[in-house]
């Protein structure tokens, strides 16, 4: 707790009410900010000569955090706290997505257009020439995101209830980002063939598939075999996602150390769904030189227990995460909290590129280094050089989407990850910004052109 | 054709350009009346001193009759028709749903609180006390509409890709008539055991699942098997939603001809999913006597061809329809087209009863038996007396979720047809009007109250 920064995930509003004289609000703020809050929006809600009323957000580092602070403030004797809310609590509340109708129902000629029988011709027209589907259905625009609860964000397998709100979470995502309808299955099986053969029969409806929070190894056959057996581009975004953002912005903090891709020498620590595709997209980049940890060290050719996928990164060498960094270029984490020490950082090659993408809590503290990195990069929001597929898979399913593509292939994931890095431009690259900003609107459409022009190269485009 | 009135769901809408001249929209306008048209809006889109620009909608009978009407437009001299636009087509472009966040994405405290890191703690909450899924994600207001495309409407099995517009149009209703977030689900596949793994495995998501044109008697097995299998509502609409609405206009027809339910002799034309429930569920409510008819004539005992399903209703008695009908008090048709003859009606007994409800052409055109009959419905919006399952599926599903019952039960669908037939006063009541209209706001309430109301008394309601 004492290593994490007050931020909105445990943010409460605290409605009170205080005396209307000076001071008040001066000893309030004063309260948070002893007891480590962060203080966002204050809202007056009424105020009379006497009494005000104000809805004040703060952010803690954890929900005993702020309990304290609530705490703290209930201690100030002129203040009478009325009510506090978990704001992120409230907000997933009934869910977070809708389904709603595009045209009103509110007349006989509307349900005779709509529904019966007005309807039946257009059934007939698909079923006449099936292509029609994307034209006169949702499929055109619609994405399904499929999961079976197994490797829920970092907190592991909470199976498929306990991974919606993620799903809805990305769906917002998907319409926020890139106007995609895209709608959360979250599977009751776990089970290889039972989670194909399901994505295989809901497919119809879809114009494309992200997978989700599936746990390796597990995930890559699923992808491979519904990659071979549907026309829809199916993209497992822990991997993928991933893979595009990272090598974006590994593109560009080479830019600042001048080194190249082919030159470095790449540990990737943590050899699931992520590190195996990112390992897998460097690869393709042109990295020549990479070395793949997991929790008993370096993927080395003499451990018996390597799955396949980590078998392609198997090296002679053998040895601990601290082995393999030293003299290295690049650090890329996809892995547990903590595990990366400063003395391990030390060993590095001059200039060392770190990127610590574990969550919430990264596998170093940036400030512990923040002087001896060349660029250091989180999955947070809350640091610079924020690592988000946030960047990547919106644009990548817009893209798709809008030429048709039949799949999602490497050399889109290479384009989409160079568009990305390319959004940068040299005046404003900076060990502080390689990538763009989420928010920018430029994203979307740079990968979308990217994924685009990709799929019309490759002859997969298919409008 | 010759047969079928104008109606919206051959609508067109042509833009013409005129001199701005007396007489010249009633020129139009004649022309189209004798061509058959139903002139409906008319929109003046520009007007100068010389000419004018109007969109003008028609409904016709038939898509050829449509093209009947434009030429006959066209061919008035004055006229120059600028465009062409099919209205039920146009409908339909890009599909009639859309997935919608409910909340915006704007800042990165959105994203913190509702995706990572926040989303975590709701995870996890989840994954704690599993319940609380249903405060904390869509599934309690969310339904799955699932169907293999093998009975859509009455076209016969289409598959899973043509039958989407028809799902669409379903989750539509769902969300205009009960403000529900119904998603539809193409299955490809129309094995029952696959259907019914599929639905299992995507169930996490959904507080209830609505069947829809899945051709009997698989339908049958389905909603059994996963009634048994799942805590959540399963319905079939085609089957339980038609007799619920038929069950409702029977009740009110029988009082107007002053019968009671365990006196009437009901001959039930058509045994598919739609036949055998409304045997089932009128059986429940105290009718002895059904005979049921398929196309080879009566479902008899010496009949060696009969389903599981249709052998609930085998009668000593063997025949055709004609003589089935002979001193029958009711007749209801769910079959097709053009079978029931004048001759059969004339044949039945004193203030005969008739369910004309095969789509879009019913057993007997209305018309040939008015004054012959003592009440008429149809499953068309045109006549009087539309028995539409949009009176039933909406109230029953915003019932069900409302009080989290763990199933849809016989004791409902009997408590929601008393509270449908119910909204009918006995001074309203008229041989026109046995059904309120699907517009009637006071419909999904009334339901969804019979429904909660049998749920507790049946012990099945979870909140």
């Amino acid at each position: 707790m004492a290593n994490l920064t007050p931020n909105p995930s445990f943010s409460v509003t605290i409605r009170l009410q205080t005396p209307n004289q000076p001071g008040m609000l001066a000893s309030i703020a004063q309260a948070i900010a002893t007891s480590g809050g962060n203080l966002g929006e204050i809202e007056l809600l009424t105020q009379t000569r006497k009494l005000s009323v104000r809805n004040i957000s703060v952010d803690a580092a954890s929900q005993e955090h702020a309990t304290q602070i609530v705490e703290a403030v209930k201690a100030l004797s002129a203040v009478d706290v009325l009510e506090v809310c978990d704001r992120t609590l409230a907000l997933h509340q009934g869910g977070k997505i809708t389904v709603q109708s595009k045209h009103p129902l509110k007349r006989q000629a509307d349900l005779a257009m709509a529904y019966t029988p007005g309807v039946g011709r257009i059934c007939q027209a698909i079923a006449a020439q099936p292509e029609k589907v994307y034209q006169l259905t949702i499929k055109s625009n619609t994405v399904a995101i499929v999961t079976d609860g197994s490797a829920v964000l970092g907190l592991g397998n909470l199976g498929p209830a306990a991974a919606l709100p993620v799903m809805e979470g990305k769906a917002m995502l998907f319409r926020e980002f890139a106007g995609i309808d895209a709608f959360p299955l979250c599977l009751a099986t776990q089970d290889t063939a039972a989670i194909v053969a399901a994505v295989k029969n809901i497919a119809p409806v879809f114009g494309g598939v992200n997978l989700e929070d599936i746990s390796a190894p597990r995930c890559f056959e699923i992808e491979a075999q519904l990659q071979r057996e549907l026309e829809i581009p199916i993209f497992h975004d822990d991997q993928h996602g991933t893979a595009i953002v990272v090598l974006a912005a590994l593109i560009n903090a080479l830019k600042l150390v001048k080194k190249s891709l082919s030159q470095v020498r790449v540990v990737i620590n943590g050899a699931g769904a992520a590190g195996v595709a990112i390992a897998r997209l460097l690869r393709k980049s042109g990295v020549e030189k990479i070395w793949m940890c997991d929790s008993q060290g370096i993927l080395s050719d003499q451990r018996p227990d390597l799955s396949a996928a980590k078998r392609e990164f198997a090296q002679p060498q053998s040895g601990s995460l601290a082995d393999a960094l030293q003299g290295a270029d690049v650090f890329l984490g996809v892995s547990a909290p903590g595990v990366l020490t400063p003395e391990m950082v030390y060993t590095m090659a001059s200039d060392p590129i770190v990127f610590a993408m574990a969550n919430p809590i990264p596998e170093i503290q940036p400030e512990l280094v923040q002087d001896k990195v060349a660029v250091m990069a989180t999955g947070r929001s809350d640091y610079p050089n924020q690592i988000n597929n946030v960047l990547a898979f919106p644009g990548i399913f817009r893209g798709a989407l809008d030429c048709r593509a039949a799949a999602i292939t490497t050399s889109m994931h290479l384009e989409a990850a160079a568009a990305i890095a390319a959004l940068i431009s040299s005046s404003d690259l900076d060990r502080e910004q390689i990538v763009p900003s989420v928010f920018d609107p430029r994203v979307v459409t740079a990968v979308a052109g990217a994924v685009q022009q990709a799929a019309r190269h490759a002859g997969i485009a298919r409008c």
